[in-house]
C-alpha cells in the first residue's frame, strides 16, 4: 500500500486486473498467464480472443462500478466468470453476429450478480464459487437463445434426446497427445491440440506444481474415458478431459495442502469428473444446453464440501 | 393490538387472511387489493376467482391449522402460494372436472408445508421464498398429471422438444398495449388484457410506488422481448413480461430501499427475467413442465442474494 | 467401551457394520435385520445380494479408510447409500458383465464423499442425509453410462419423452396384495412380492413401531394410486408405493416423536411421495434417467425443513 515505487496508472491497474481475471479461469492470479492464455484464444481464432477480453474487461468493470470488495477485483476473481461467459456467446451463438456482441456484453455485466449470489450462498461452508457463475449464466443464455430470433440465426433448434455412445473408442498415438494438450483448451471451449498447448505454457509460466498437477489431471481424464469406452473422437477434441484438469488443480493444488492424500483425493475427483461429464450432457441435452464446467463445479464443490469429515486432508488457507 | 374499536369477528379476519393472500402474489398486503384482483379473476373466468380463493382459503386455513407464526398468516404470507395453485390446477388440469377440484384442495394444504421448509432454508441468508413453494408445488403437479389417468384428462402427453422460435416478431400498436396489461393478468396465468388491468388498478390501490414500479416492468419486459426478436404472439399474450414485473416490484420496492441505483438493479433483474422465460420454457418441456413463475423467483433471489457485495445497494428493513 | 465380555474382533465389528449398513436404507441400525435384507435381495436373484454387500462393505471401508467419524461408521450410516448404489448398479447395468462390478466398486467409494458433503451441507439445518448420496450418485451414473461403450452394452439409449399413463387402473385381489408386499422390496429396486415380504419381515424383527408405520405407508401408497388412477401395472410392483413407505417410517418413527401429529404429518408426506413418483419419473425421463428414492427422499427433506413451523410437532432427539 505505502509502496515506494512509483503506483500503477489506473488504467494498467484494471488492464492488469482484466488479465488475471483470464488466467483465474485456470485458478491463477497471474497477468502473464492471461496474456499467454489470450494469445492461445486468439490461436484459435481472434474472434474467441477478443470475446474473452472483453467478457473479463466487462465483468471486471461493473464489480468495479458496484463496489464489490477490492481484494477480490484485484485478484481477478471478477472477470473469470465473465471471461468464459464471452467466449460461450462467441462459439454457440457465432461471434461474428453484431447481436452475439450485445449479448456477450450484457450476460458478462450480469454474471457479476450472479457472482456475488453465489459467493454468499456458498461462502456458508466456506465453499468458492469455481466457474458456477459462468454455468448458470451460460446454461440460461444457450438454452434461452432459440427462443430469440434477433439471437438465434439457424433454422434447427440444439435440443435432441441423448443416444448412446457410437464410433471407434481406440485411441492411437496422434489421438492420445492430441487429447492430451486439446483438454487444456476445452477449458475456453477450444478442441485445437495447439491452443491446449499454449495454455499449458501459460499454466506452467505461473505455477510449476499447478502445472505437473494439470497434466496429471489431463493423463487420468484420457485414461478414465479410455478404460470406459467414450468415442475416441470426442476423447481427441478435449471433451471428455477439461474438466479433469481443473478438478486435479482445485483439489491437488488450490484449495487443499498439496500432499500424497490431496493428490490422490484430487485424481479421484478427476475420475468423478469425467464421468460427470456425458451425465451433465445428457441432462442439458434435452433442452438445448451443455455440459460446460458443469462437472468441474459439482465435483469441486462435493469434494470440498465432504473435507471436514476425513481428517487425511487440510484446507488450504488463503 | 390494545385498539378500543371492537374486535373483528374470528371469521372476519379469516377472509381479510384469505384476501391479503391473494394480494401478497403481487407483494402486496392488502385484503382491498386481494378483492380486486379477485374481480380480475373472474373477469377472466368466474371458475378462475373460485379456484383462486378456495387456494388462499385452504392455505391461510392449514397454517392457522398447524400453528403457523400469526403474524405471517396475518399478513397473508400463507396463501399467496396457494392461491397461485389453486389458479395454476383449473389452468392446467381444466376447471370443470371433479378431480381438479380435490387436486386443488390437497395441493394448497402440501404448500403450506413446501411454504413452511422454503421460509426455513432461505432464511438462513434473509432471503424470503418469494413464489417458490407455488412453483416448486405446480411444476410436480403437472409434470405428474399425465401419469394419473384420473387427474389427466387428455389423450395426448404434453411433453415435447424445445423448438426455435418462430412467427413475426413485430409488434403493432394494439400488440403493444395488450401486452402492456397481459403482462399484469400472467402473474395469475391469465392472457385477457383487460384482467391484467384491473390487476393493475387493484396494485394502484394499495400503493402507487409500487405501481408505477409495475409498469416500468411491463415497459421493460416488452422492450426486452422486441430488441431480442421474441415472437409477437407471446409477448402480446403476456408470457414474456410477467417475470418482469415481479421482479420490477420485488427489487425497486419491497425489499430494497427505492433509490435511483435500486430501481436501475430491478430493471437488470427485469430484463434478465425475461430472458429467463423461454430458458426455463425449455428445460421444462421435455418433462411436460411449465415456465411458471421460475425466472421470477430465480432472478429475484440471486439478485437479493448478492446485495451485500454491492455497497450501493440498502436492504429494506421490515 | 469398558465392557468385561470379551471385545468383538476387527473383522467381525466390521461386518457388523456392513450388515447395519443395509438396515440402514429402512433407516434400521440392526444388524439382524441387515442379514433378513440380504436373504431378501437373494431371494430376488443372488447377485442382487452379492452387490448390495459388496456395496455396503466398499462404503463402510472406505468411510474408514478416510477416518470418517467412527460413531457414524459403527450405525451402519456409511454404508446404506453405497449398498443401494451396488444394488442399482447390478439391476441398471447388468449384473452379469465384469464392468458392472468394477462401476458398482468405484461408485460404491465415491459415494461415501457425496454422503461427506451431503451431511455437512443438509447439517446446516439439522437436516439428515436420507439416501440423497445414492440419488445423486445412482442418477449420474445411469445417466452417463450409455455414453461409454464398455461400460453400457444394450444398443438402445434409454431416454424419452414420458407419456400419459395407459393400461387398465383398476385393482384385483392379487393386485393389492402383491403391490402391499411390493412396495417393500421397491426400497431396494426389487419388484418381487416375496422379496418383499421378507423386507417386512426385517422391518419387524428391529422395531414393531416402524414395521407397523410401514405397512401404513404402504397402504396409503396403494389407496392414493388408486384414487389417481395409476397403472394397475405400476402399483402392483410396488413401483408406486415404496416412497411412501420410507416416508412414514421416516417421519412418522424416526425423525419426529410418534404421536397422532406426527403420524398423520408422515400420512400427508405419504401421500405426496406418491405423487411426486411419476414427476421424478418425467423429470429424469428425457435425460434417460430414473426416480430412483428421489421422492422420498425431497418430501422428507421438506417436511422435516418445516417441523420448527408447525409447533404440534416435535423433533426426535438422537
Amino acid at each position: 500500500m505505502s509502496a515506494t515505487r512509483p503506483p500503477t496508472p489506473r488504467w494498467g491497474r484494471f488492464v492488469v486486473e482484466v488479465l488475471r481475471g483470464q488466467a483465474q479461469v485456470d485458478l491463477l492470479p497471474s497477468a502473464l498467464t492471461g496474456l499467454v492464455f489470450s494469445i492461445a484464444l486468439c490461436a484459435a481464432g481472434w474472434q474467441y480472443g477478443a470475446y474473452g477480453l472483453l467478457g473479463a474487461a466487462v465483468g471486471t468493470g461493473t464489480a468495479r462500478l458496484l463496489g464489490v470488495d477490492r481484494g477480490r477485483v484485484a485478484a481477478g476473481l471478477e472477470g473469470f466468470n465473465s471471461c468464459l461467459v464471452g467466449v460461450a456467446c462467441a462459439v454457440f451463438l457465432h461471434a461474428d453476429h453484431l447481436s452475439t456482441l450485445l449479448v456477450a456484453v450484457a450476460a458478462s455485466a450480469a454474471v457479476t450478480v450472479v457472482t456475488a449470489a453465489a459467493a454468499r450462498l456458498l461462502g456458508t461452508w466456506e465453499l468458492p464459487t469455481f466457474t458456477l457463475p459462468f454455468c448458470l449464466t451460460a446454461t440460461a443464455l444457450t438454452v434461452a437463445a432459440p427462443g430469440f430470433q434477433h439471437v438465434w440465426h439457424l433454422s434447427d433448434a440444439p435440443a435432441a434426446l441423448p443416444g448412446t455412445a457410437s464410433g471407434p473408442t481406440a485411441l492411437g498415438f496422434t489421438d492420445l497427445w492430441h487429447a492430451f494438450f486439446a483438454n487444456f483448451g476445452e477449458i475456453f471451449l477450444m478442441p485445437q491440440w495447439y491452443a491446449g498447448l499454449i495454455f499449458l505454457v501459460g499454466i506452467f509460466l505461473a505455477d510449476r506444481r499447478m502445472g505437473a498437477l494439470a497434466c496429471a489431471g489431463s493423463a487420468v481424464g484420457i485414461l478414465t474415458s479410455w478404460a470406459l469406452g467414450a468415442p475416441a473422437d470426442q476423447v481427441r477434441q478435449g471433451l471428455m478431459g477439461y474438466d479433469a484438469v481443473l478438478v486435479a488443480m482445485a483439489l491437488g493444488g488450490v484449495f487443499l495442502v498439496t500432499d500424497a492424500w490431496s493428490v490422490g483425493y484430487a485424481m479421484v475427483g478427476a475420475i468423478t469428473a469425467t464421468v460427470l461429464s456425458p451425465a451433465l450432457g445428457a441432462l442439458f441435452a434435452p433442452s438445448g444446453g451443455h455440459a460446460l464446467t458443469w462437472p468441474f463445479v459439482l465435483v469441486s464443490l462435493v469434494f470440498l464440501a465432504a473435507v471436514p469429515a476425513f481428517p487425511r486432508l487440510r484446507r488450504a488457507t488463503g
